[in-house]
């Protein structure tokens, strides 16, 4: 239990969810059910007060996470060891707290985060599956896991990014730093994961559908470099789909806040 | 293509299938959503004849598969080497053909079966999961795996296995040969396999309920022993849920059809 006597305390979850039936984690308009919407709802129901959340990363919808990282303040009293239990009785089942705890001094899910990193599957194999269809795209042509390796390293650096994406708002930098595109066949999959400082909208989907022109031969590693270059966005090829991707984990000055 | 003049040949499946909702593999009263059902129905339309379908193991209602094997004879005139991709065209998203082709002369899905693998996954942590909820049975509790390991091989071998389920009809054999029962700790999950020439009515859901039991501390390994001698079916602990099993493989001397 905190000996503090402030009024409110911040609090931190790691959250997993299944974004299949919601509208991104960012609340949106009206009607749309988000991941930071559901949460706010809960945590003001028990509480019995309003409720902020932010989070790390503001994942599309249709995206999923492992290791999705938030924190609200709040006067409630719960201690922060019952906090997970108690909001995973009241969640949805496509959403839930891994762990949560009291915040240290200062830290921001979203500022203090130092890097983020997704994973994308791939399922490459000529037949569909029942079981991995909510996870991984289905792509029936073999891909070339060498070149869309080969290429993934064109993109790892400090760049301006604009060919791959937008910022929040206009006017802010595009510059990104991508430390890591790393892509490797899993028995019938590819896995694709990209790590990075942050990432401009939609950067990591743009990056996917490059990497997949460049698996069945339509981009070479030469044409992602050029498209980098280029920094033109209407060059970049179409985004891949949401629900391939899953936000694996945000870290925090070398502290990990690990999915699964 | 075959050049047999037949008026009917015999077509192979490997499955797959989230079994969430359907009520098992086996065709059940009017109005209940069986595997069987769904590729009856889906056949019949797409040849314009009925179908009958045989699978190799018949899994309980919410009992997954990424393995299933069927078979059944048409006068369907699809060649084998179109007919997943034709079927998955049609089926629902929760069934796929992970592969299909002419059977063997004399085969039979069920009885030329030799083994059949089954996989069920715990996930053995603190919190509930948004992502492997359909898939994997919550049990907050750490588990001795070592214990479950222990009792798991007293269930190996040639036995009367009364104890843990019911043959198909009454007066049948309830001796079975378990080959393999299998526990190890992956990441956050316990993972436990079992294999067998062939199993009893929810046996292996029996088997794990035992295990748990074992893992938890309230039965110890020679009590497994114990209740297997018995043949008191009233002194088997509850079954395990559904959700959490999954049909991975089945074999025919030796060839194997094989699950992700």
């Amino acid at each position: 239990m905190s000996t503090t006597d402030e009024r409110t305390r911040p609090f931190r979850l790691l959250l997993e969810y299944d974004g299949t039936d919601f509208a991104g984690f960012q609340l949106q308009g009206k009607g749309e059910r988000t991941v930071q919407g559901v949460l706010e709802t809960t945590i003001a129901r028990l509480s019995g007060q309003p409720c902020r959340i932010h989070g790390a990363g503001r994942t599309d919808a249709g995206v999923h996470a492992a290791g999705q990282v938030a924190h609200f303040e709040s006067g409630w009293r719960v201690p922060a060891e019952k906090l997970a239990a108690a909001l995973n009785c009241e969640l949805p089942r496509d959403l839930a707290v891994r762990r949560a705890d009291y915040a240290p001094p200062g830290f921001h899910a979203r500022y203090s985060a130092t890097s983020r990193t997704y994973r994308y599957v791939v399922l490459n194999r000529s037949q569909r599956s029942a079981l991995l269809g909510r996870f991984a795209l289905h792509v029936p042509r073999a891909l070339d896991v060498l070149a869309m390796r080969a290429a993934g390293a064109r993109l790892v650096g400090v760049h301006d990014f604009t060919a791959f994406g937008r910022p929040d708002a206009p006017g802010k930098s595009t510059v990104r730093e991508v430390t890591n595109v790393d892509v490797r066949a899993w028995r019938d999959c590819v896995l694709i994961t990209v790590r990075g400082n942050a990432f401009l909208r939609s950067m990591v989907r743009a990056f996917i559908g490059t990497l997949l022109k460049t698996g069945t031969g339509t981009l070479t590693p030469d044409d992602v470099e050029n498209l980098l270059n280029s920094r033109d966005r209407a060059a970049c090829p179409p985004l891949a789909p949401a629900h391939g991707l899953c936000l694996v984990r945000v870290a925090y000055d070398g502290t990990r806040h690990r999915g699964s």
